[in-house]
């Protein structure tokens, strides 16, 4: 960690920051540049909270130079993580895992439909939402309950695994047979809630925020963790930019970005970050030709009628030959 | 609402989809203009779903002409919404509330100290966190209960109102006494939480998330608001830009915004928007000549020993006389 | 164009309004919505100006429904443009293109160096920066007018066509053996630039500015072609968001959503876009799988001594086997 | 600066590095923490471009300590610019200064007629478009050089110096009666422009870019100052982000930051940065609440006939009671 301090800074005011700094167990080196003087801390600088630095009236500015995740970093586990929903599909490593389903359960015939659908063409879990996180107040809310236990129905029927999205700690109970709990973009940051799924021992898929940096998705990741929970797979779904062509802009040099900074697999969510099925397919082409560990596609057997996020939903018959494209643009020892 | 067709759209499809607006209880009239065709859709279109329209394959896009929110809605209801925290402070139509506060609640004497002296200076509310958010899982995480317990304390010494930040629907029982509950930035968009608010007939502080648009505030206010509980009174507290100096941008503009949009009192925190204390006040004045509603500041007695946000925290000395220049400002009518 | 009025709005300013649309040669028709009240204005709304219809107290505000640009817009126009870089190199339709080379010219032997090994890569355009806009007045300006003849003696030597970046209308007699003059992301908005670039017959390579929407960048090349200079390439490096692990976020959900829109070609540059060497590749990948038309790719033998934007070069070593995954990647009848 | 090191970095190239800093003129000096290895680099760093640490491989990262501008620097050069436009009105210090005028210059009357009622309001400077910058090429482009000789005209008859925006190197010759020359946001980092104009010694006023951070503007005006011209007034007409409520979002935070930062003078565009006349009143308010230095308002004697930007024009009627508001809310010492 690196203190630049004011210019002209008062002595003494010095010398108990440094003292302040040993008793913290790190060690204060101070170090006269050109034109500003600075403070190296060195040591386990976890420990130190940045704010502490910054309200200190001599000192301008902090840069922190160790990650302030643990757990979630590469250079400390530099082995992938691979995690494996519901015993058969694994997600990480060299494995690619291709998540298919509707955005909403609506129906046991509409969702059996699709999960039989999406498993011939070669998906591997099996998504749909039965809590639904809607900007409107008046929109269809998600068929909640009754959704989840028609999930674990179609799971039976196809053997698939399931994911679906929790939307706060009092949901839990009703999760017990769902094989991936999915962490929206918008709960991110619901601490409570990570804090919770971290005393679990099951698979999250946690969704990185409209707004949020990299570093915080981790630092996300690092709170599940945290608590024991190590089955952690990170998702980005597009950020919110100025550009209005596309819902959200998908940043797929993330992927290059995570694998440097963490072990944990990264999967890409097509169908949200644009909002328009019509460019689900090459976004997701460039997934996999970017190192990707996996896909979260929407697939519906009538978008013209879904009761939601239509738009982006591709047709079984859409989707079933993009997933042989897919294949083959893995590389082979990834081939799911 | 104004759906744009593709380019020779299949007729027979367009007189499907007008006998289905028909059948949801609006109109569809054919408008051929120059270059493209539109259906314009006429009647109460906050029943029609956007998404259902956009997975249409022979419309190319959707434009909202109403408003999608209503109880918010200033051109259905337009009289200022006054709230009253606690009994005794107004924010809204002329009245002008000033909240003031440590970030977090760290002790007995720390919060009576900092109270006793922002009441003399002229708040009206007292702020502090008991439930802090904070993006490291190894960060102090607030007093939590014992936190409220002091708040409390010191409502009844001071005889303030008090506000503090709720991260989740299991602590709502803790909240018996707490006069008005704010819902933080990264919470704005949760859902479960803000329909349990809506429930209450408490006063809610709806920050507005680092990402959001304001009408995603506003449709949060719905949210709450749909609930039966009218008493909500907005915040802007900075949005995420590609600006560094700051921790994030304060978008002033929202306060007229705001204002033309909805009665409901727009308040400003200056205080998280900058990061830091040199900042504030400069903001603070700047959101009282822009006609703001009231402010959120923190205040602490020795912000370089804070646990948390120091930086940003004004000294008591600093904020007494910034009070009065606040005062000074504000429209006499106003003045608080 | 749709123009929705406030509430209540003067009867004879709207009868006012519409005979003066009429006058403009378009027609407005009067709707009367559940809740507002719109004109639908029906003919060649590229006349009307928008600010026009915003600037009327009647009005609350105005959508556009059709596109504004009319030369580069594949609705009027839906035949991909193929653009011929130097009578070799074929940008567009089924023809990729490699561009690749230094950042910045440096030196004769270090610029031929570069140029043989990309051109044995499979490299189909040298890229060079003679011209060089550095952020800061103290860095490297680039050879200027040396740099732009040691380009053209590189291409005399190899046969690769050249592309470099012009920044000042004043430079131009300086590019008469430049095959591809090339619009920096900075000058995607100097219209007077655009302007004098319309006049002549050559490929413009123009770059998406750091903020542009998809539509500006569409206008931009609108005012080239309105010169009557149709060769125009699209390029995509990168635009500005909050995330600060790479330099910019490139966005290649462009390449969809422009090749939907316009008829012009859509290549990519990863090295700007990231700022890093390592990320390079990866993006690459991507770029090819989503069908862009073409790739621009920094290139140095020695990018540890590179004069300017060393971190994102590749070595030539390392830009062989890229080259060769990429044509791998490429649908079969588009490999270059 | 401090560049951190990658894990076990290579001894050998650590020591060619410390050797290639000290022939720069500069000691690198080795620091070991606790998980990473650091060189600080000590001595005028203005010298080391960052570009090549970056490229070393031994280097993870590199963060800047000292200011990258000298000239614009507020620590370098401690008291307040105070800019003279046209030998009358004064620009910083205890200066406030009020520029107005219409966004085009579209006639002799139009341009006398907003210039007499500005000057009868109190304002000191007269702003006019002669070279308009718009998005679409077929919109109005201006009146160019009959422009610039009505503002001329305007000038004489009224006393008031004006301000103008210059496009491109080649208009320069027509701009020598104007008092303050305008650099557009488009045109901030349009480097061969703010060499030329470093060349004059005239007052210029350099607009903030859409997407550019505050930095990058003191660099702008660096590159002005290098060249020699010291009569630089900074501009913030708001930046891009996701907000669509106002064209723009205002950064009124920049003004307490470039104080901090810069010795120049910062002056506060409320008009082009919400687009919207409603919301201009209570943003220049705001702006003289914070301290800036002046205001840019555009005004027009008939908004609903204006040729561009009309809906974000003041009617003179609405700009002579805001006028005296502003003054009333400026510190006394400061009224103009």
């Amino acid at each position: 960690m690196i203190a630049k301090l004011v210019k002209n800074p008062n002595a003494a005011k010095v010398d108990e920051l440094l003292a302040r700094l040993s008793e913290m167990g790190v060690k204060g080196q101070l170090i006269q540049g050109g034109a500003a003087m600075v403070i190296a801390i060195i040591g386990d600088t976890t420990k130190v909270d940045q704010d502490f630095l910054h309200a200190q009236d001599i000192i301008e500015d902090v840069t922190r130079i160790q990650e302030p995740y643990k757990l979630a970093c590469r250079k400390i586990h530099p082995t992938d993580t691979v995690v494996t929903v519901g015993g058969t599909a694994k997600i990480g490593g060299d494995n690619f895992a291709m998540s298919a389903g509707p955005c909403s359960v609506e129906s046991r015939e509409q969702l059996c439909t699709i999960a039989e659908s999406v498993k011939a063409s070669g998906a591997t879990v099996l998504r749909g939402g039965a809590f639904k996180p809607r900007t409107s107040p008046y929109a269809f809310q998600g068929m909640r309950d009754a959704g989840i236990d028609l999930l674990v129905e179609a799971k039976r029927q196809t053997g698939l695994p399931i994911v679906t999205e929790i939307m706060d700690i009092s949901q839990l109970p009703l999760f017990d047979e769902v094989d991936m709990i999915q962490v929206g973009a918008r709960n991110m940051q619901n601490f409570e809630l990570l804090k919770e799924l971290g005393r679990l021992r099951r698979p999250i898929l946690l969704k990185r925020g409209l707004c949020a940096t990299l570093d915080e998705l981790l630092m996300s990741a690092e709170y599940i963790m945290a608590g024991g929970n190590t089955q952690v797979v990170l998702c980005e779904r597009g950020i919110r930019t100025f550009e209005t062509a596309t819902r959200n802009t998908l940043d797929l040099s993330c992927v290059p970005v995570l694998k440097q900074r963490t072990h944990l697999p990264v999967i890409i969510d097509p169908s949200h970050a644009t909002g328009k099925s019509a460019y689900v397919a090459p976004l997701a082409l460039a997934a996999a030709a970017i190192g990707a560990d996996g896909l979260i596609i929407e697939v519906h057997n009538n978008p013209a009628c879904a009761v939601c996020d239509g738009p982006q939903s591709l047709t079984p018959a859409a989707f079933d030959p993009l997933a042989g494209q897919i294949r083959a643009i893995l590389p082979s020892a990834y081939r799911y």
